[in-house]
């Protein structure tokens, strides 16, 4: 049980969290912050939070938990924003997509070193929609929550983080912060990448506006992610960019031979590849089922 | 309103299609034939069809409309096998992918022209499922149905595959073979190679069965079309395989040049187009809601 629980960055992962642990009766009282005053009037008139606070620290005070729900290149500045204001025992937490240079950065905030009042988290769940408008309390039943323990980290403040997800419906599990960003380079921020890249090459291709009015079902699932908030994928890639960076030079290789296996004519390659891709998403699905 | 009404292809597809037309009470009987016998059973079995004929020369058998639901490259053995049950009058119409390659393989099989009496056609619409199985009569409400006029093309027999689809539920409307091949290569026909490709990828990276089990909603939904058929999106990309290969060609350039705005840490640039992408795909949205 949180008896106040602080939201610093008011969108759809921070809402639907509030939202979640006060369905769940998890929660006292939630006070928020966001720098946008527009998000935080929303989160104020949906019900989400109990108080806007005029500013981070000011949203911490008396706070026993603190959840930093901004975009992860953010995550220094909104550190720097709320040390003042944390009293003792409190524990802060965050859902950055980027585990090594969330832990980077707080850090450099914290003069160096992680505390271990500070638990790396990345629930692995969201929409494409951005804003506390489309928070819902349900987003993270049934989902992943990934922490990332550091050198540091303090046994009772994860134990806590873990509490809150599992109020949420989650399942907690653990990684290190460098597996975890190599993964979901993988199956995350590549696939962003992919999907934002052929919708602007589409648009540019576009010019009569004949392509997207005969796009279909699988055109809108294929490029749903494309819809995704700019900046939030800007700065995971940006904080990601080493495996980020390897992983789409992986892809372009793997393109440029079934390129050459459609050049050739080598139709029972490609046959078998398409084969391999649908064996490999059919055990996939039975895995996450 | 068809009096009887063959299905060559026992599938999702031409599932779905008897499935609509029965359901508007816009046809009398249905004979289906697929060279499967456990589809062919299951049709019968479901009561998508109401007689399973032993060839396909049978089942278009004093059928007044057939429908060709096959794999774009059986096609012309599906036409040379029809052939010889037609009655004058009949009317033959397909549901292909890729239609520049139908109407070849149409007029091989006829003789060197593609005859007035068929009617190419593609619905867009479909899950990524296979099967009769999967088929529902709902497939193609509000859905778009291209069709591709020929030069021979009987202006009957273009409105009574009008009235077909229209009594499912959909749209009908009309472009050159040659335009609709150029279009469904950039909305449909890439899109499924990069979702293969993608998956492949992951598949061969995944030797620890650490990645399949971290994907989440957006992977999910991004790789939907890597389960599609491997059978049938073989043959459509080796159907069109110049504007794929040219699709194909320049998609690899565009992420080339993400590569050098992310190895050159370009980021502004990074996020303008993450931006433009966002932007081209609301604006699809609006267009077809």
């Amino acid at each position: 049980m949180i008896q106040k629980l602080a939201v610093i960055g008011l969108g759809l992962i921070g809402g639907s969290l509030a939202r979640a642990l006060r369905a769940a009766g998890h929660v006292g009282h939630i006070s928020g912050f966001d720098a946008d005053p527009a998000q935080r009037e929303a989160a104020l008139r949906l019900g989400v939070i109990d108080t806007a606070a005029g500013s981070a620290e000011a949203a911490v005070t008396g706070a026993d938990l603190v959840v930093l729900s901004v975009p992860v290149l953010r995550t220094a500045e909104a550190m720097r924003a709320v040390l003042p204001g944390l009293q003792p025992g409190t524990v802060v937490t965050d859902v950055g997509s980027t585990k090594q240079s969330v832990l980077a950065d707080v850090a450099a905030a914290c003069g160096g070193a992680v505390p271990g009042w500070f638990v790396a988290g990345h629930p692995i769940a969201g929409t494409e929609k951005s804003g506390v408008a489309y928070s819902f309390a349900e987003l993270f039943r049934g989902h992943r929550v990934i922490l990332t323990p550091h050198a540091q980290q303090d046994a009772d403040a994860k134990a806590r983080v873990t509490a809150l997800w599992q109020a949420c419906g989650a399942r907690v599990v653990e990684m290190g912060a460098a597996q975890h960003d190599a993964i979901f380079a993988a199956t995350s921020h590549l696939p962003h990448l992919l999907a934002y890249s052929f919708v602007d090459m589409l648009d540019r291709l576009d010019q009569q506006h004949q392509i997207f009015p005969n796009a279909g079902g699988g055109f809108r699932d294929f490029t749903r992610i494309a819809s995704s908030s700019p900046r939030m994928w800007h700065d995971i890639v940006r904080a990601n960019k080493v495996s980020v960076g390897e992983l789409l030079a992986k892809q372009i290789d793997e393109l440029r031979q079934l390129q050459d296996l459609i050049a050739g004519e080598r139709w029972d390659e490609v046959y078998a590849l398409f084969e391999r891709a649908r064996a490999a998403r059919e055990r996939y699905l039975a895995q996450i089922e």
